[in-house]
């Protein structure tokens, strides 16, 4: 039979999944490797989306989203990430931040553009830059996981289209500085560059960190696309419903890619949208309260492990590396200790080229579970004589 | 700033849509532009849906689908369409009929590979096309609208990766018959192509005639990407819930670039998706008669007003061509149509390019609008001093 398509059948399966296919084999295993909050979408967003469904809302919607729903989304991105230009017609509802992503990279690239990324990130990036043909440019992060933007800037060539980031950062839990974004927009402003910013982490925050959106910046406003979903705020990966916006141009193009790649987003779910963005999560403070906890207990367990840890300022991951002693990279750890204590971490070169002696905790579990997990790691360390 | 995406910028925004937002305009408008079908999803469908919501089901489904509504797909595939040789391991579930056509665009196609479509024909293959880099292969329909398939032969050349067909066909409405589906399984496989059959039309069929999926003969299942979606059968284009199969290995390939791209599909709706396909739409027999009384009518109508019409015996559509002695192409028709009388037909020249004189008119819509809509075009006709 003739060959399939080389870009696909080069891209791996995410380590995730293989990894949670490996711990559904035991009866007691414990994911530290999940990509999801532990809570669930609020009622009052579920209900809005049972009204439509009872109201037989169920055939097309527009191609780029309901347009109560899109002005929604543009007076979220106005009011909640000051991009004070943001109208109607900059929005587009999407599958998730995943198609968000799709369309970002689908309008951009042009067979054998380049694209820069801070290494590690998220998996998802470097496998849409080779579906779109892409030149991927990783840039190692710096020790402490902050974007090393002089290397940046020293990796733009004549054929560079666009940079990507994602703040707060999956997997390191990474939050840009406001000094380091100011320093990002002028590369961006001086290359002549695009950026897509991934800005699903947003909510969770610890200590005073704050979020800034490139696309706050007036002068960002033509070149930055700006993607977010439902998904993590409010618990509801399961409901695929993300939004992007860009310049007006942009949007007119991923509506025709999305028409013909996909046709629109599920009719009824948007009506919980249009509640869940009007609303926000009124659960948020005591979540991030919670998730801090974790965050702290997890740090605290590390370091007692004798991981090398770096603390994380966002999301809901945590990336140590492994003590250099030890001798051994992340996927081996991580499938020894599947096996053994079945326990899922995953591990470092599931997010690019530069993160092999890493591990990704996802600390979104739990108190008794991360505790439990957090023992049996210290118990297989123990039994390897590693501590 | 840079060039955008050539792929995007060169491909049109549907001739329907833009149909529609003319219409919009006026409040006595008359869409014969849609390509839904005027019911909507029954109540045990919603209602599932509704349930799962209810029980907090909106987390992320596994990649592929929920492992229950794959086993019920592919029960589907092997009671209803003959395909015998179907499994749970052979199905995906996709974001809407549109996606799972995405999918197989991407996992077949290299840049440069070509790709033989009977044209006219639904849009969408066109533009997947140039998006996946394909050269697009046309081949003119015959004048019955049958598939050219001595023409379809002679085009093959070594480059040629698949053959694309949708019978019933939108927008001729079409359907082959078992000794053209022989000759089609014949050259494929003479070949050593790929074939992808969109059968979401498949539950729309007149007089006598049947639907043949070409999965179904054995010689076909390791080379043939079926696919199809609730949209049409159950009224439910808004859900964005569609399926497809294909041997083990491109299935696993559509999870990879489906998990990068889309994530998933919508989770509670797929428990909707269970239970559509284990009962089917029990409205199914009345639906055809009212459709058929409409396909007669409309046919009608339009011999007696001096259309070039060829009877169509699927799908809801019928593509009439201008008399001509009208002189006009079907664009300058369409266009003058809508604003002076308010009636919506979507012009050939949305369909590839061999139809520039031709109308795709949608008859799902109530008799009495489909009566006043051919009224007008008589009127519109008369006006003119075409008839």
């Amino acid at each position: 039979m003739k060959p399939l398509s080389d870009a696909i059948l080069n891209s791996q399966k995410s380590a995730i999944r293989k990894l949670f296919e490996l711990l559904i084999k035991s009866s007691d295993g414990i994911s530290f490797g999940i990509g999801q909050p532990d809570f669930t979408s609020p009622d009052f967003v579920n209900d809005e989306i049972i009204k439509a469904l009872k109201e037989h809302k169920t055939q097309y919607a527009p191609a780029l989203g309901l347009p109560t729903l899109r002005r929604v989304v543009a007076q979220k991105f106005q009011n909640e990430n000051n991009m004070k230009w943001v109208e109607t017609e900059n929005v587009m509802i999407t599958n998730g931040g995943s198609q968000a992503l799709q369309l970002c990279f689908a309008t951009l690239s042009n067979p054998g553009d380049e694209m820069i990324l801070s290494s590690p990130n998220f998996l998802s990036y470097i496998y849409l830059a080779s579906y779109y043909h892409l030149k991927l440019v990783e840039v190692p992060r710096l020790e402490n996981y902050a974007p090393d933007l002089e290397s940046i800037r020293q990796s733009i060539t004549p054929k560079t289209k666009f940079i990507m980031i994602n703040s707060p950062n999956n997997p390191t839990g990474y939050v840009y500085s406001k000094k380091q974004m100011d320093k990002l927009v002028q590369i961006i402003l001086e290359n002549d560059l695009y950026l897509v910013s991934d800005e699903v982490y947003e909510k969770f925050l610890y200590n005073d960190h704050i979020h800034i959106s490139p696309a706050s910046y007036d002068e960002m406003a033509e070149r930055t696309l700006t993607l977010n979903a439902l998904s993590k705020t409010f618990g509801a990966t399961g409901l695929r419903l993300g939004y992007v916006s860009a310049n007006k141009k942009i949007i007119g193009m991923m509506e025709k890619y999305g028409q013909y790649t996909t046709a629109g987003v599920n009719h009824p779910t948007q009506y919980g949208a249009i509640e869940a963005l009007m609303k926000g999560n009124p659960d948020m403070p005591q979540i991030l309260q919670s998730y801090n906890k974790k965050r702290l207990f997890s740090l605290k367990r590390l370091k007692e492990l004798q991981f090398d840890t770096i603390e994380p300022f966002g999301a809901f991951y945590i990336m140590p590396r492994l003590n250099p002693k030890w001798n051994m990279t992340s996927e081996i750890f991580s499938n020894e200790l599947v096996k053994e204590e079945h326990v899922a971490c995953v591990p470092g070169n599931g997010f690019g080229s530069y993160s092999n002696n890493s591990l990704r905790i996802s600390y979104a579990t739990s108190d008794e579970l991360l505790e439990e997990g957090f023992n049996r790691i210290e118990r297989f360390l123990k039994k390897k004589s590693l501590i």
